[in-house]
Parts: C-alpha cells; structure tokens; sequence
C-alpha cells in the first residue's frame, strides 16, 4: 500500500467533502493508495484548526506557499476560489505535486493555458472534480452515448437551476463577487453542465449568450473574508454593494459534430434546490438525468416494441452499472458524498496505473474556452467561436 | 345506419357521462348503430327536466316501469343507485330490452342471480358499466397479460383511494347509506378494483376483509331525496344520522390461478381525490397503473438488457394502442368521458355483431359474489371460499 | 337559443378536432349558442365526403371562396396549413363573417397585419386557435401569475418537443414545406410555447435564435396534394427531395417586463411524442407543466413553512379551477379535446356578451412578430428587436 | 474524546454496512465517542481475514463467544443471520456489554423476551438496526405525525417490494432457509414496515396475514455455509430442496388507536429492487415515502387553499431536517450508507447522555409480536391479537 500525503487547500463545503472523500475512498476501492491527510491549509487559524479536528487532518497551515513546497507532501488538493486556482496549481507544479483542482478551473482561459502548460511541463498528474460525471447515472448515460446506442447525437439539453440567493438581503458573498468567482452561476454551474457536454457530447464550436443580475444591490457581508456558504452568510445592516455577477446565463451552442445544444444556469427558480437536468437525444434513443434524483436515469430506446415505448427509469444501482461494484446491492441507492469518493478513486488509479486522469486541465481549458466565448458573445452580442 | 332508442334512467354524475357517451359515440366509432337520446327517467320533474334539456333528451318521464315496457325503446340504460338495478333490470329484460347498466350490479349476490336469469331467458344483450375497462392503458395491461408477456402471474395489487367525504360534517348522503348503496366504498370503489382483478388477472377463490367507519354520525342531508353527489351534498342543520357504511374497506385475495392479491378502497386518504392504483407483477414482468395519470402505463420487462432495467412510462395513445386509431395522434391524451365512448362503442358493436358484450352480468355475478364473501368475512373474522 | 352556421375550411386532424368540439361544446356549455355544422370545405371530393358525414356536417363543398360568400354562414372556421390562413380570413372579413382560426395565425407578419386589419375593418369577431391556453393547469397558472401570487417574474423556460419525423425515410409532407407551413416546427410549435409566453408572462422584446435541419433530404410524398398527416404520409419510392424547414429552433428572449426566456422546439427529440414542458419563476414561486401530464400543475411557494417546502402536484379537476364545472368531479381528468370545447365555448361567449374573444388576431400579429424575429435573428446571427 | 472498543459480528452486506458507519460517524457527528474497529468476528478465517483487512479493523477472529467477553471490548455488534441475534446478544450483556444488534431482532417472541429481559438485568444499552427511521424523510413524516399535523391518524399502508430471488434458478441461500433467517420476507422485509408503523403510528391490536411460497424447491447452494448475498449465490449443478420460507407475506392490521393497516412484502415483484414505499393519511393530511426516492418525502396538506391543493415533493435536505445540519447544502441527498451513519450517532449520543436508544430491544420485541402473530394468524386462518 502506497501512501500520498495530501495537502488540502481550502476547509469549507468542498473542504469538507473532500476530507470525507480521502477517509473514505479506501474503504470502498482497493486502488493500491492511501491517501494521508497530512496538511489542511486556510487563512483563519480559529475555524481552520477546529476543521482539520473534525475532518481528520495531521496538521494545519496558513501558508499555503510555504505547504506547496513541502518534500512530504505528494498531492495538493485545491479547494478554494476559483481566482486563485491558477496561481496555487503552477507552484505545486513547479514543486513537483499531483494535482487535484475543484472547478471551475479558472476565471480566464489565459489562466487555463498556462496552469496547463504548468502541468504539462512538469509532468504531475492533474484532475478537475466535475464530480457529476462520477454519479454513476451519467457513468452509464456516457456509455450508452460512447457505445453508440443512442446513433447520432441531435440535442444536448441541459439547465441547471438553484434558488439560494433569491432573497434580496442575502448578502453579497464571494460567490457573488466576479473578482472571486469569476461570474455567477456561470461559472459555478454552466461549468458543471459544459462538462457534462463536453463528456457526453463532445466538443462546442459556437456560442451565444444571455445573462441577467435580478437584484443590482445586496447588503455587504459582515464578515467579508470568511468565504461564507449560504448557510453561515451574515449581511451587514448598513452597507450595500453592487452584484457584478450573473444572477442567471443561458446560452444556445453548436457543436462540432452537428449536434445542438441549450444550456441555461439559475439562482433564481423557486423551488429548485440543486435541480440539474440533461437530456440527450439521438437518432437511436435518449437519456434524461435530473441531479435530484441522482440515482436514476431516464432511458428510451426507438428499437422498442410498437406497442411499449417508453423512457424507462432505470435505477442505477446494478452491479454491472459503473463505480456500483464498489457500493450496495441492487436498489440501494448511493449519495451525493459518494461521487467524491469515486472521483478520487479514479484519480488515484489513475497515479497507480501512471495514466492522465480524466478530465484533466486539457479539459479543463476547453470547458474555459467555452465559458468566455460565451461572456464574449453577450458583451458582443453575436455568435462566438470557441476556439 | 339503424337507430336504436335509448331510456336512460338517471341524470346526476353518471347520467350526464352516459348522455355526452350516447352523443359522441357515433362521432368516433363507426358501429353501425346511431343511439337516440329518447327519454331521461327520473323522479324529479324539475331537475330532470332541466336535465333532459341540457343533455340533448328527446324527451322526459317520471316513471321508469312506465318507459321500459314502450315499444319504442330499444335499451334501457341504467344510471340509478345501485339497490334498484336488479328490479329495473328484470322488468327492461321482461320487456325484451337490452340494457346497460351501471356498477356495481347490484347489492346482493341473490339479486345479481335473479337479474342474471332474467336476461337469460329474455335473451337479450346486456353489460356494466366497468368503464376503467376501458381505459386504453388498462386494455394494454390486459393484451401484454393475456398475451404471456407477463408470465406466471404472482401479485395483483391495487388501492383505490378517494378523499371526498373527510369533513365530519360531510352529509351522510345515498352514496352512505346502506339500503341505497350496499355499502361504502366496498360497492363503489372495490367493485372497480375486483373487475380489473378478474380482467387482468382471473377468479378469485378465497378473500378475508377488514372494515371500518371512522365518523359514526354525520348530519342528515337537508333534501334526501335528490341523490345529491359530493358537489351537491346540503347537509341538514340540526339532525345528526347513523353511518351504516364501511368508510373503509380492505381485503386479501388468493387467486385461482396461484397469485395472491391485496385491495384496498377508503374515502379517507387525504389528498387522494380519485387515485386507483393497480399493480401486476408476474414471472416476465410488471405493470403499473395510476388513474390519476390515466394515458400512462408503467411496464417493466424481465428481458431488459442488464445495464438498462427499468419500468417503462408507456404514453398509451399510439395508434395501435386500444381504441387509439378512433382518437388523436400520439402523445394527445384522452380523458376521463372517453372512456364511457369506448364502452359504448363496445356495447353497440356486440349488438351489431349479436356476440354478447363484456363485461356482461355474468361477470357482474362473479363481482358481487366477491364482494359478498369480503362481507361475510369480515362479519365472521374468517377466510371465506367466493363460490 | 341562437343558432350560428358555422362553415369549417379543412377536414384532417384539426378538421376532426374542431367538427367534434362544435358537436360536444353545447352539451357542456351554456352559452346561448349553438353552432350548426354547416358546411364542411375540402378540395378533394372524395375523402371530403367521407368526413363530412363521418363529424356529421350537412354539406360539403370544394370551393371555399364560394362558401364564404353565403349569406347563409355566420362563422368561418379555418383549420388549413398556415399559408392559406390569410387569404381565407381576409375573405370571410370582408363578408362580414366571424372567424375562428387555426394556429399559427400566418406565414409573415405583413399577412398578420393585413389579415387583422381586415377583420378590424370589417368588425367581426376573430379567434385563434391556441387551444393550450384552455388546459385548466394553463388556466390555474395564468391566475396565479395575474394574481401576484409568483411575484415578480425571472425566468420563462419552454421546451416543445417531438419525434414523429426521426425516421429519415418519412417523407416530406406539407408540414416540412415552407411555402405551406411557414417553417418547421418554430412555426407549428414555437408558436404554441410563444402565445403561452404572452399570456403568462406578457410582451417579448428581444430574441436571438439557431435552427438546423438534420435530415436534408427525404423522400417526396406519393400523393402530396392531400395533406398528409404522420399517420396517413406515404413516401414515394424513388425521388427524394430538399427539406427547406428547420427540424429544430431554440432562441433566447428577452421580455419587456425584464424577465428572460429560454424557448426550444423540435421534432428530433427520441421518445417525446407531444412534450410540452413549460415552468415560470417568479419571486414568490414557481409553476412547472408538462402537456404529457396536462391534468396536473406543480406549484411551488416561498412561503411554505421551513421544513415542508416542495412542488405541489395539484390535480387540476377542482370545481374551482378554470373550466372544470362544466365537467367532472375532481379527479376524473380531462383530455386533449376537451381544450377544444372550452375554447369554443369562450368564443360563443364573447359573441354573445359582444366582447372580443381572446386570443385575438392582435395577440397573433404579435406571436408572428416573435416568430419573425426569431428567423431574422438566425438569417443575420445577432439579437433582434420585436417591433 | 471517549474511545468505545467494538467488536462487530459478521462481515457481509451488514457487516460492511456497519464497518463503514463506525468509520464515518466521528467525521460527521461530534458525539464525543470515538468507535474503534477492534475485533471483526466471523466463522471462515479466508474471507474474514480480508473482510477485516479491507474494512479497517484491527484484529480477526472466529470464536464470537471468546471475543464478546474480552475486557477490552465495549460493545458488541451483532450482523449475524437472526437466529444468532438472541444468543449473541445475551452472552454480550452477561459480559456486560452495549449491544447494536441488526434487525429482525430474533426468530421468535420467546427469544425476544429473553433476550430483553437480558439486556435488562444486565443495565446495558442496547439498539435494533432499523435504520429506516433513520432516512431524514422518515424523521420528518414522524416529526409531522407527532407534532399533530397529520390529524388523527386514519390509515397506515405498506409495500415492500423486491425480486432478487425470481429466477427460479436462483439458490436456497440462507436467506430462504427458516431455521436461519426466522421466514421470508416476512421477517427480512415486513420488520422494517412493522418498524415503521410502530415508530409513526404506534401499537398494532390485531393482524390477519396471508403468505405463498411460489418457487417451492430450488437448486441446494454451493457451498452453503458461507452467508451467501444475491451477488454471490452459486447454485449446486445437482441437488434440489425444498424452500421453507415464504416469498411473500401480506398482512391487514388494525392500530390501538383506532387506525387501519395494508402490510405486504414480497420478493417476486419484478421491476423492484428495493421498493418500500410507506402512506400515512390522516384527518389533516398525508405523507407518502419511496424508498427509491430516499431524499424525497410527498406531503398533503388538507389546509392547502382550494385552487392549489396537491402533495408537495419535498427535498429532505434542507438544514432543519433530521440528521441534515451534519451532511451536506440543501438539494445535496444523502444515500443508503448514510442512514447507519445517523443510526450509530444516534447510538453513541444516547451512551454520552446515559438515555436508552431507540429503537431498543423493548421495541424489537414488539415487532416479534407482530410478526409472530400474522404467522399464527396465517396458520390458524383467523384473526389474532398482538398481546
């Protein structure tokens, strides 16, 4: 058994699931690894120390420059702010680290090509965690598609819609603020859905976008600096600040084999929690996936029998359906935490088998490629190419 | 096209379904037969007469002894409650009618025999009014059962939920009193469930049943006598009646064949307006069907591929779908009243055929004698044999 | 009781829809009109012949030019592909007649404005056939909206979807030829999800759209002047020929009122025969309908207490909801043309009453505009003003 | 932080069930015990040895009644077939031990009694693994129940559905062996609705049941001793025997307060893995669970105002749901592993706080009760009383 000693940046809801993710991964997949959880790195020393006590980590930091460079530690685990991916992934690059990056993977695409080409010349493994391709009822709907039982692809359909922020005084936290995150949901989850395109699809040649911020004001956060989630954000009572993020964008694509595609990303549909719904359609069938019923997946095939056609709700807990084998019998549903688990099962197979991860920042850039386009072809207002 | 005069003895909820059936049948099936709205029977003038007007009636009687010996009816339809069908049903056979009749058949299993001889030896056609029968999705069922694609069948499961008279201060109107009705929902939802069993399924052998009547008193009806319905109902200001019906009744079922079986019928499930629920599973397959979502059915096949199991949602409105080819494309459902068109189209076409139509009274014997043998066991607390 | 002589232009599916509904709607409606099939307009005497006494019509006739003319009829009702709309409408208007219209209203927008100038001139009555918005869960919706209770509105979503053309050997009927149709299916169902958007949500400002048309060429029709329908086309055997409609549009809208909307349609959607999901969010909540489910209504509150927040499925069936007095009690559902008897119903009112019936030609021309500009913005590969 | 020494019997399904929840349950509840995996305990050293390897535990052996009375064990998990649990569990409380004991809780009410009255004299705590309770949606439907929302309750109606045995090739594992596993599903499947209807509901009275065993011999297992699962099941090429269980048990019951119940299990219902779905109406209103849709829980409300009744899908995840605040953002579901997670917090918080955890031994012989009484009642053909 080879242990890696991580390095975590970042203790909030993704800090979290990962550190469940590295304790539990070995439990449910022999992969040859086991991964330490040695340093968990933020900024506040009070709540960081109490979160590397809850989640199991030896130690804690608040330098992560100094962590990156640390000759015990073999991965780097980036868990923060989209701005500040770039900069933490080259320098554990240039020291020589493994790679697992959350997404989106950058603001720029500038940023994408040179942590990229970072990677690339130093020649360590490196992951994004589009977890969503690890449900496996989009494990199967890849191979359906892959396999060619859904024939030529005519539409990719996809919208992904939260309400968390409808409230005009929830205050503007780092989510909220482009220089952070990049943009709103654009970022945070047409980058989830493009990934899923990309996957199940291919590649997007062309683009046009719409975006719209509802409320233009919010309260300030009283506390600015924490990186608050929308369970923990606390508004200022006096100070109001402008949103400069998307409060929805949707946009129409093409891609490069012909297919079509609608994407469209919301924090503003009551009601929908986390509700991420794709459809495929093919010339031989289609697939519907609905993120709140993540066990499932809708399936129609057009060989059916005349008299009983009909999307079919397949439970994706088989044993031959992907990452199931590792879990619970037939019926016996996995979680959202689970997907984590599968991710970090396959990156460290991957670092086993000494073969890229997928997908890594290749496609990460691509995934970039696609999200600026299409920022680009709103402030144009015209059809963008991704190229 | 030969013309054939219609009594129709009734006028509230299913005199109006059978009216608009007499008038659009013709529309849509060509039979060969034209039904003419002749005479509304009823015991009200002023209502009925209203009534006859609206439902497009030729003309209107009080007295239905009367209507059924004229010459010129050719079918007595009854639309009454259920303790008069026997005694309409013997005089419209003495007079050589054929007769429609509505469910359940009749209150007591003697009756059912004595109203069953009559047509016999007046030789004349004769059918109920099991209209769920004739839901396109419920003929699905029955071809893939009847066909084997099913198999061996093992469970037949059904529940037939209502809501409607959950207010204590609800009246206790004909359809709760026991000398009109028979019973609660025993005779108005489990006769369905039992048709349906004996449609899909086959006899029924040995039956156990348990009862309950939640709310013991209720205020009398403020007009008795006008067979109000749940929209109609006044209830009494100050009189207070015993309930002598079940409001509740369930049952276990063994089939002749080998499958087991569990109904279910209440008038207290809160939310529940008309949801009939019917499941069948067999050695080759399932099927799943909800009246609530009527163009639907859910069928699952044991030779699915092993990666894409799964309950099928069946759009039932394909043109080789039961009835479909005399409706509308694909994917434009039909509802609720069309279902009283197909049975008449049904019935007229037997009468042209001169084969006799299904479900006759002799299947409405078998009904009754189902429903008696769930009374006496629960009178008796035992397993009684329905023979 | 006020007779009206009503003379219908087509006799295949809708032809079928209308007859049916002008026969069914007095039965449940009292509007003080009845409307008597008068004449029934064809060009091909035989088959005319045929459904003229099938929907039971007292004449026929070859000649509509003719029939509009008679002194005789009082109602136009035009249910021809879409390029014929004008020309008929223009007609009856001038000869003082009412018209009933099939949807979408026309071609171009300059038929649109002509075509409701006319009736405007001539004072008649005029009503197109945008039978959605006669689905009670459509009705409920439009209430809840009017009534403040989604607040203010942020996202319309529409997706129409079909598949009755996937198999490349379909030939091309009239509905994929743009000199009969106008367009494929941005005219035949965009235009259905666009009058909805107008009537749940208000005015359309902006579009920007993308179409593709995946099956080029297919086979021509073997008798192409009959106006085929997906059950009756025959392909020829041997020549094959250019498809000149889109097979799928999707396009992005911006409304006057500052919500956005994301609209797409298409007949290459496998498994989805009548598909049309619609779902609005507003501030105070969220609607969701699916036409394959037309019975039901999910609604969705803010103000749902904490800890049972959640979709509601209402069964759209009660006594309260638009229409449903005139039918069944609740949860005995509706169908497909039963929206075509309570439009009917709404268009005898509005000429009894004197007032005009809605959707008029007015809400057409501004349905043709969006459409227009949807086209313009793919022609041009930029936003487009609706103007 | 206290460390418990656990000592965990068994090391199949339940046993990795159990390892992984002891593993987890520090992560994500601070109960202030931390479970050491100490001992694993099972008969085979081969498998055992790499069971204990995979699943974390410090040491193997296979002499159970050894390991239960070491001094350094704390508490002994028993994961064994039923007809173990009693001895098991009452050699662990003479050696003075905590017990978490899977369910059923024993084969019969005497080993129940025994048992209980064990645990008593010994002052140990003790808990029965129906982690069912433990699904956030069932704590919420509790929550509504006892809080008075429901109403009164009216009815209780159960269905848990599998088919993991219908091919009749299928082995006779242990599962379908009587001295072993007590009945069919009748004690696998009916104990956990039991459970649930006494946790929502409360005390069954009376209970009539009906049982068939449809596949009455089938191939002798492989190698029988090893506590095969459907995944691993090998059938002898030659030797047929007898199956003594039941494949499926149905049940009507009557609640002390007033309540009617439906109870039906099988493993014959193709199409569902692991279907339990669970309805409760009352007089003011209703919840409905699927198992398949764990992190859903449907609710009526009979105060809903007239034009938008229906049940709502809530998502349970929202903070203020059980369990919640320790998992993951609202819309973020939890799977089927997560249940034991809760259920050992629930069980390690009870020993912090000295107070008895429910559901104990006292309720699991309650559910015996039950049990035991539907197999008399199916016996004898008659009605019996739970006492």
């Amino acid at each position: 058994m080879r242990k890696l000693n991580v390095a975590l940046i970042g203790y909030k809801f993704m800090g979290k699931a990962h550190s469940y993710a590295l304790m539990a991964t070995p439990f449910f997949f022999k992969t040859g690894i086991e991964p330490v959880r040695k340093v968990l790195v933020g900024r506040h020393a009070g709540p960081l120390q109490q979160a590397a006590q809850d989640f199991g980590w030896e130690e804690w930091a608040t330098d992560w420059r100094e962590v990156v460079q640390r000759p015990d530690i073999d991965v780097v685990d980036i868990a923060t702010p989209p701005s500040t991916h770039a900069e933490i992934a080259m320098a554990a690059a240039a020291a020589g680290k493994h790679i697992f990056c959350e997404k989106p993977f950058t603001v720029t695409v500038e940023e994408a090509e040179r942590t990229l080409e970072a990677v690339q010349r130093a020649g360590v493994f490196h992951m994004l965690g589009f977890n969503y391709r690890r449900v496996p009822a989009i494990g199967l709907a890849r191979q359906l598609i892959a396999s060619g039982r859904l024939g030529q692809i005519y539409h990719f359909r996809a919208a992904y819609l939260q309400d968390w922020i409808m409230d005009p005084q929830f205050p503007r936290i780092w989510k909220l603020n482009r220089a952070l995150a990049g943009s709103g949901p654009h970022h945070e989850l047409n980058s989830h859905i493009v990934d899923l395109a990309l996957y199940l699809v291919g590649k997007i040649s062309r683009v046009i976008g719409m975006e719209e911020t509802f409320i233009k004001q919010r309260p300030a956060e009283a506390e600015p600096d924490q990186l608050s989630t929308m369970l923990t954000a606390q508004a200022s009572a006096s100070k109001m600040v402008d949103v400069d993020v998307d409060d929805t964008t949707a946009f129409l694509a093409r891609f490069a084999d012909g297919a079509v595609g609608t994407f469209e990303s919301t924090r503003f549909a009551a009601g929908r929690r986390n509700h991420n719904r794709i459809e495929v359609n093919g010339s031989k069938g289609s697939v519907y996936f609905d993120l709140e019923k993540m066990n499932l997946l809708e399936y129609y095939n057009v060989d059916d029998p005349a008299d009983v056609p009909g999307f079919r709700t397949i439970q994706v807990n088989e044993s031959c359906h992907p990452y199931i084998d590792h879990w619970w019998p037939p019926g016996h549903g996995i979680g959202y935490q689970n997907t984590f688990v599968n991710q970090f099962a396959d990156f460290f197979q991957a670092i086993v088998r000494g073969t890229p991860p997928e997908p890594g920042f290749e496609v990460g850039l691509e995934n970039q490629k696609v999200l600026e386009a299409v920022t680009r072809s709103i402030a144009d207002e015209r059809w963008v190419s991704v190229s």
